[in-house]
């Protein structure tokens, strides 16, 4: 893990770039921790961003820093495949993606070892340490982040949503996820259907799990289920101190 | 609306019993306003109880307490037609419900008269006022509760639940509430189909509405669940001090 140029502070959240190489690729990403952080145990949230966003995104960082400032937990996010400094300049990330769909399948498929070796990465920060930690991603977030949590025994509490699974189909990945979840569905979703939504709940293996739901467009989540998810993750990532 | 015997007072909650006559009817009820409370406005929580339970049944008074506790708030439950202090020595609600459909039926569309009149002798009490109100109740007390909100501009905020509608009904009471709502869904609900409760919550005209969806039967909702409604209560009730 490479750290890039000087780390950043705003009201008390330091925020550090960094590369990571993984197998062929270079993963960029950042990390979010208090300021002056003492080492020791913290609790860390993965975020992961939507479609045609970024790891900056402006509701990645309110969410990260969110995370820092109430909780004094850690979080990072990663540039999904084909996303954010990863995209070529002249090209958008529509274009990338549809160049060759095969491609981004297997790179989409790929991220989950991203995010693996982010982690063990992560882990190693003397202000991080091994706790316990979450992910958060909605949309594209959970097309790559579901697969994950469900090969990932180091997560403990996920936030996933936007996003829907055929209800006749076997749903490998949302049966093998078993930490508790909050899912979010917007009711009025119009890339992702409502029946599919619903599946994708009613298919996850977690005991714990909880569904909201709200009015609205696919973009249109309220304010306050990201005060949820915090919620969330103040729920399921305690660190005895 | 006369009072029954004496206050009784439990770590900052007073408690009284009431009975209000309403046509041929006397309406048991309960109303809970913190310790010593000064006169002046104060948010109000109408909780209609479920199916079988009564005005003090634990989970209306364990409800009615925290929102006097935690908010400031006053709160009052009556017992249902044919329930509570309303069944007779000698027979038991399920056997006084079947004795005549039709009866039953006629009973609890006067409900909501019994409600509209038990609000509006709250509303005279010093300690309570003209404020704003809210509306709590889960299966029978959604069943009572929906035309009720539907037809009573006073009622500023609900939580509803574990009640649905077919997918084809018109849905006329649904459609003419409007105030905020919290929805809650028990995924695996015995007695209430899911797409029925999906239909519900679909049909409800509220700008603002929040379907809180969890695993388990009709009468597993939460301990959580009763944290949000407080929570429901506390955003939209509020008074200018």
């Amino acid at each position: 893990m490479d750290f890039i140029g000087e780390a950043q502070t705003s009201r008390g959240v330091t925020e550090r770039r960094f590369d990571l190489k993984v197998d062929t690729e270079v993963v960029p990403g950042i990390v979010w921790t208090p300021e002056n952080a003492e080492p020791g145990i913290r609790p860390l949230v993965l975020i992961g961003h939507g479609g045609s966003q970024h790891k900056r995104a402006p509701n990645v960082l309110a969410l990260a820093r969110r995370l820092v400032r109430h909780l004094g937990f850690a979080a990072a996010a990663i540039d999904g495949p084909l996303h954010g400094d990863r995209v070529p300049e002249g090209i958008s990330v529509d274009e990338l993606m549809q160049r060759s769909p095969e491609d981004t399948g297997r790179r989409f498929r790929a991220a989950r070892e991203e995010w693996r070796e982010t982690l063990t990465a992560l882990k190693q920060l003397p202000e991080i340490g091994d706790g316990p930690t979450g992910y958060w991603g909605l949309s594209m977030g959970t097309v790559i982040g579901l697969p994950y949590v469900a090969s990932e025994p180091r997560i403990s509490a996920a936030v996933l949503g936007l996003m829907g699974i055929p209800a006749d189909s076997r749903g490998e990945a949302a049966r093998a996820v078993t930490c508790p979840v909050l899912f979010l569905v917007q009711w009025d979703d119009e890339l992702i259907k409502r029946t599919d939504c619903l599946a994708l709940f009613d298919t996850l293996g977690s005991k714990e799990k909880t569904m909201h739901v709200n009015p609205g467009l696919h973009s249109s989540v309220p304010a306050f289920e990201i005060k949820a998810s915090e919620d969330h993750f103040a729920k399921y990532l305690k660190v005895d101190r």
